[in-house]
């Protein structure tokens, strides 16, 4: 058997929040409609060029970028906690139920929150290490998501 | 954005698989009820000594193990699937949803299987890495969870 601790997390997560001016349902289906998903998930100039998201805990998604120069990424993640309009839950611990994946590194957990008709939209990203929510930084976190989250609620102003 | 591959995950996994002389139902009560978990966990001369176990997916468990030192060891974890008297999966990479633990050890994913009245038990436990499925056998991982089996199947067959 194994023994683990409690750690605080606050130094392992990072935070998109946003008041989004768009109905929690439009934002929702954003990132649950696959072909709405793939039209603002990746910043400009890569793509999303596939999007099968298996909506239920335990679900498989996978999402397939594209970059500039043709190479494409898939990503695949699980599920584990879908509620319609309010939360959703998903990491990249497992490639489906419940099949680690090569190296989990993230859980991201979005919330929607109706406020008099915009959405109050937080994207918590955990990571298992500092080290990886650092490298996840450096990759450019609040650049790539913080312009996905531009298309995002570029997108929802014109459903 | 982070990018991850398929692996074959049969390097990572250890397995647990018998046929128990009790039907399911009593297999899946000794797995869900602490009063009866306590009974039979943890290998002798080590007691269980706490189990809180909030069965559903995203519920969080606690199980205290003490040695024979008197020392106690807390195993915190999450359930990700809960299908009763069938399946019961959990994670230590979780402490509570959705809060990563210091270390994604494993997943176990336990299944129940009526056989004529006998119950086709499978404990199915999956590393992330190779590492650590070498780490949990040194531990000692078979003869652990085969005495803890043996405890099982003991309790199941007096209650």
């Amino acid at each position: 058997m194994h023994t683990i601790t409690d750690t605080s997390n606050m130094d392992r997560e990072l935070l998109i929040s946003r008041v989004i001016n768009a109905p929690v349902e439009k934002v929702y289906r954003a990132w649950t409609e696959p072909e709405l998903l793939m039209q603002w998930f990746t910043p400009a100039p890569w793509k999303t060029v596939k999007a099968e998201l298996d909506l239920r805990p335990g679900g498989a998604n996978l999402i397939v970028m594209r970059g500039p120069d043709g190479q494409e990424f898939p990503n695949r993640g699980v599920y584990l906690e879908v509620i319609k309009n309010q939360k959703l839950v998903f990491t990249d611990a497992y490639v489906k139920a419940w099949e680690p994946s090569a190296k989990p590194f993230m859980t991201v957990v979005l919330t929607f929150e109706d406020v008099g008709g915009k959405t109050k939209y937080n994207a918590r990203v955990y990571h298992w290490t500092e080290a990886d929510r650092e490298t996840h930084e450096k990759m450019g976190f609040r650049e790539g998501w913080g312009k996905a989250t531009d298309q995002l609620e570029a997108l929802v102003a014109k459903i």
